[in-house]
């Protein structure tokens, strides 16, 4: 099992903490004038333990997976559109695309369980658990051998990124039905009625959003898991892009990466996660709150704080992304701005 | 006198904005996914009256300007902090230098009115007015000739950068005693009472804060100027770099750029702006709501909504120039995303 230390635990890790609030201090802007970006700029210099952090090459990882519950009319799109969207990503048309090359991030397609059968190309990374879970409304999503062992690829994939330097990871996902999951995760790990964890998804109406509703609360029912064992949890909810992305997760705190955390699919990845290590919410930075009903929840379950609230809720981990520029101009005014002594500039009174 | 058009004022606007819609909503992702993200990439195919918009030389202008209220007693930092700020900017330290080189922004520092009589350089636009404003404490911080000026100059600028290609302006500021002067142009524009427009600014106390706001009450009882001359008003609570800004930001919606619109001083130059030229707040994008007090309620007076709400409260153009990469992620997902038939990606039911 993976162990996270908290921030403060290393050795220095309280002269740290003074030593890089002192530097924010005394860079030439009133105390506490760039707000949040001050807090992450000491988060990051805590999370790298150095007063001159830096971000070096920053990766998304986008875990693709199908979900047997689509059968079940819980989703406005078919099963098909994953694996559709695979290939649009590995075309480089979609929207994590666009915005992952626009902030020269590295990207990374993993078929993590998409039900179709991908042909053999050096852009997708073929790690197919099954094809699709099965439908949770009447059995488990996935044994949790399958669980447990769609987690160690996770790791496996970010423990690969570290030695090849990266020390940032943005964490997205793609897959039909995949909200429905989510939301079982959250109901069970947040200790919240269904009904709160349950959105429109990619856009359901009225009548699909109450039939989705009853479908899960039946769901929910049947299993009557409790959150004292979250891979239980989310073995029976699924889906593999899930869990692959939690074991992903572990990995990157693990390896005192920084997380940037997406939307409502990605923080019920980290409601797994954090379950089982809480410390890992220390490395986390909360990219948005989503449009989709719920997240805002679950963010407040773990007491996070996003940077974006621009009602994004597309997934493939684009809020994350999109907000990598906040998390750089953090680093940066760190490391480049004067201080007051430095440039001769008068303190307040 | 500037005029500045409606967007939909043009031939053929009302189709365009149709053609718009339609192509963000085939764009391979859920209808109104991208959310605050697709209303930036329409307004600004409207700012630009095409299907295929573009951001051309971005500039960032930071107006510095010395207010004569400052021997009243209302900042905690001395007025030479204005003149030493200036020196960091033509020095590279300040923040607004990092986050503008972070985003390959341009950046012209402007002296509108800096009590120090400043070396010629290539590299600061000397434009004073007059060294400070007067004290309108006790009487107007300018007189409408020296206004006026202030806001040809300001114009001409901005035309002067339109002419060698940029398309985008963020408006930034620096002045010691600012938020005085734009708290008594919020409360007269705004028509709200004094209380509800002052702020800490740079980091008053709570005293600091009592004793600033009866001062800009008395100041205000003094002139009693009302909202239907905004020029007359501007005068009389200064300050040059907020004049010099307003005609900036009306040069740059007449020449159909976009404007990146920045914290509490820069939106009070832009109410200003809008009381002249209503059409205005068309061309503007919101980038952040300030830590300052009062901003948020300036916001809703011009309906504005926002991009980042992260407690800025620097000034110097920062807040603008730190949203720059979301209004680009819109246009690039406009011109480069995929749409469903292209990807052959199934829509919704």
């Amino acid at each position: 099992m993976i162990q996270i230390n908290a921030l403060d635990a290393h050795e220095k890790g309280h002269q740290l903490k003074q030593d890089l609030q002192l530097l924010i201090d005394n860079k030439t802007k009133p105390i506490g004038a760039l707000g949040t970006l001050e807090k992450i700029a000491l988060q990051i210099g805590q999370i790298q333990q150095t007063i001159t952090p830096s971000l070096k090459k920053p990766v998304v990882l986008v875990f693709a997976g199908d979900h047997g519950i689509v059968e079940s009319g819980v989703s406005p799109y078919p099963q098909t559109v994953t694996a559709q969207m695979v290939h649009n990503f590995l075309l480089g048309g979609a929207a994590i695309n666009v915005f992952a090359k626009q902030h020269r991030m590295l990207m990374r397609v993993i078929d993590s369980g998409v039900n179709y059968d991908f042909e053999q190309t050096p852009n997708l990374v073929h790690a197919k658990v099954a094809f699709g879970t099965k439908n949770f409304l009447h059995e488990p999503a996935m044994t949790v051998i399958q669980c447990e062992h769609a987690m160690t690829l996770g790791e496996a994939f970010v423990t690969k990124e570290v030695e090849q330097g990266s020390n940032v990871f943005a964490f997205g996902e793609m897959g039909i039905g995949n909200t429905s999951s989510a939301s079982c995760l959250m109901s069970v790990l947040c200790g919240l009625p269904i009904a709160h964890c349950v959105g429109r998804g990619t856009g359901l109406n009225d009548a699909g959003l109450i039939k989705k509703t009853k479908i899960l609360r039946k769901a929910l029912e049947k299993h009557a898991v409790d959150n004292t064992d979250p891979i239980q949890v989310l073995a029976t909810f699924g889906g593999f892009e899930i869990a692959m992305m939690a074991g992903a997760m572990l990995s990157a705190a693990k390896h005192q990466s920084i997380l940037l955390i997406d939307g409502f699919i990605a923080t019920a990845a980290l409601l797994v996660a954090a379950k089982l290590q809480p410390n890992i919410v220390q490395y986390c930075i909360f990219s948005h709150s989503s449009g989709e009903a719920g997240h805002q929840a679950m963010l407040e379950h773990l007491k996070a704080e996003p940077l974006l609230n621009l009602g994004l809720r597309l997934g493939e981990g684009t809020g994350a992304v999109l907000a990598y520029p906040l998390v750089q101009s953090a680093v940066h005014f760190l490391n480049e701005m004067a201080s007051f002594s430095t440039a001769g500039v008068s303190s307040a009174e």
